[in-house]
């Protein structure tokens, strides 16, 4: 698939990221449709002209006239959509996703869709602290990090559509990881932050806390603003990288509380070194 | 002491604090010099008319002279500081600071100053991952908290008067604190969330990572570039306290650890729940 001005999309789920890909596709001319479980998520996106149509049916019509679909749905609607609705994709389309976890669901979709419609999952690592198409902003993606990940299944014109899609968006930088890769590396750097943030958030009661604290504690929770039913989801089906990673944090921090506990200032001097070294790469 | 336009400021330590106070006092149209190390942020304060005069060396007139000092030192060095200089203090003065730790420090500097001189101590919770009177700026404290950590040995008056130099630079609530839970405080919103930040930025060693990161690690690890000399004295001043902290923490982490462990989403949900609804009273 060689996408131009006449290709046409079509968003499934019209939430915080479905939505800001619909304003960046529609921003930069291309014909976008979606289909959304809320009807007021159809008449924000109609009223604020983010896609051309938009319904809360499964419209097959809509579906079968759409040349690339992104799905932006929780991983077993994913895949419960597919299974009762991927009939209707028209073969030579390109589905691709947004799904935080890989491994248990690019495979399973793939082998579910029908002859010659080909399924490119990705991952923007994109995201905010509210939800829904109301706060959608194609912003977001704007130098951003956009991860597609392949299988053996894929050709070679498809990755390069999917990463396309990333480029139209304004992503920063695009890369590939393989499924395996990708949880492992999400398990880190996503969800075991979101761990942290929620258990520093939880274990301390102090009712006046907010009038004591700087911006470091506000950092280190933003993200403990939290839909518990995605990510209690997301972490369920990554639980062995996940877990993997949270023992990889809980050492280290071990280290340091027996540096602190023994006051040894060379062994805390050194970590933070190396701390200071590794954050510079990751300034946007 | 109540503060007017007469009253004469000196700033002890130009760093990006003592800078960001001599820039907000200068700015509200304050007299205020400067005593700090190294010429080049003397040269840089004048140059910028953040401060009327600067020196590096101790300037016992420019001492005398002043209503006010602030001290913005590492905790060992102001102790030094007061040892070496506290005689040159003019009588009727008020001294405040901006340091990280209380218990170490409040009372045993109030025991060094000579009669006279009132010491009523601080913690502006504002900072930038940053250094320097170059990086310095007064919007920091806008909106931010500030800690003023009084003993029993403070009169009300200077109590009164260490908060107007809060409101003078604008931090957005004020309130007291004993040095006790003072540091209780601090071990949790600012050491612990940097011994997070630390621990998580070393524990996985990976080439790539910024490559594939989102804001959520981005933010968790924004304090991980650290001053280790500073943070590691603070860690070693208050460490009953912050290995309190970091046990608190621990225990939650493992709850949770055991929740994805053992599949159960009910738990993983309510502690989401919860910190969802706790994180909403922190945003600024």
């Amino acid at each position: 698939m060689i996408i131009n001005k006449n290709t046409k999309f079509l968003i499934v789920g019209l939430g915080l990221l479905g939505g800001s890909y619909a304003r960046g596709l529609t921003e930069k001319g291309y014909y976008v449709d979606a289909i959304t479980r809320s009807q007021s998520s159809v008449d924000f996106a109609l009223e604020h002209e983010i896609v051309k149509h938009a319904t809360t049916k499964v419209d097959t019509e809509m579906i079968a006239n759409a040349d690339i679909i992104v799905f932006s749905l929780y991983p077993h609607i994913f895949v419960r959509w597919i299974e009762e609705h991927g009939k209707f994709i028209k073969k030579g389309a390109l589905i691709t996703d947004v799904t935080g976890v890989k491994g248990c669901i690019v495979e399973k979709i793939q082998s579910m869709l029908p002859e010659g419609v080909e399924f490119v999952s990705a991952h923007p690592m994109a995201g905010k602290e509210v939800y829904g198409v109301e706060n959608s902003n194609e912003k977001i993606f704007f130098g951003a990090n956009y991860i597609v990940v392949p299988t053996e299944k894929n050709t070679e014109e498809n990755i390069d559509a999917c990463k396309r899609i990333g480029e139209i968006l304004g992503f920063g930088r695009i890369c590939e990881l393989s499924p395996e890769e990708h949880d492992e590396m999400i398990g880190f750097v996503s969800q075991l932050t979101h761990c942290i943030a929620v258990s520093l958030m939880t274990c301390y009661e102090h009712k006046n806390l907010e009038k004591y604290t700087g911006d470091s504690f506000r950092d280190l929770t933003r993200i403990a603003n939290i839909n518990e039913v995605m990510w209690s989801e997301l972490f369920m089906l990554n639980k062995d990288a996940l877990l993997r990673q949270m023992d990889l944090f809980k050492s280290k921090f071990d280290i340091l509380y027996n540096f602190i506990e023994t006051d040894n200032k060379d062994g805390m001097m050194d970590m933070m070194r190396l701390s200071t070294q590794r954050r510079k790469l990751f300034d946007k």
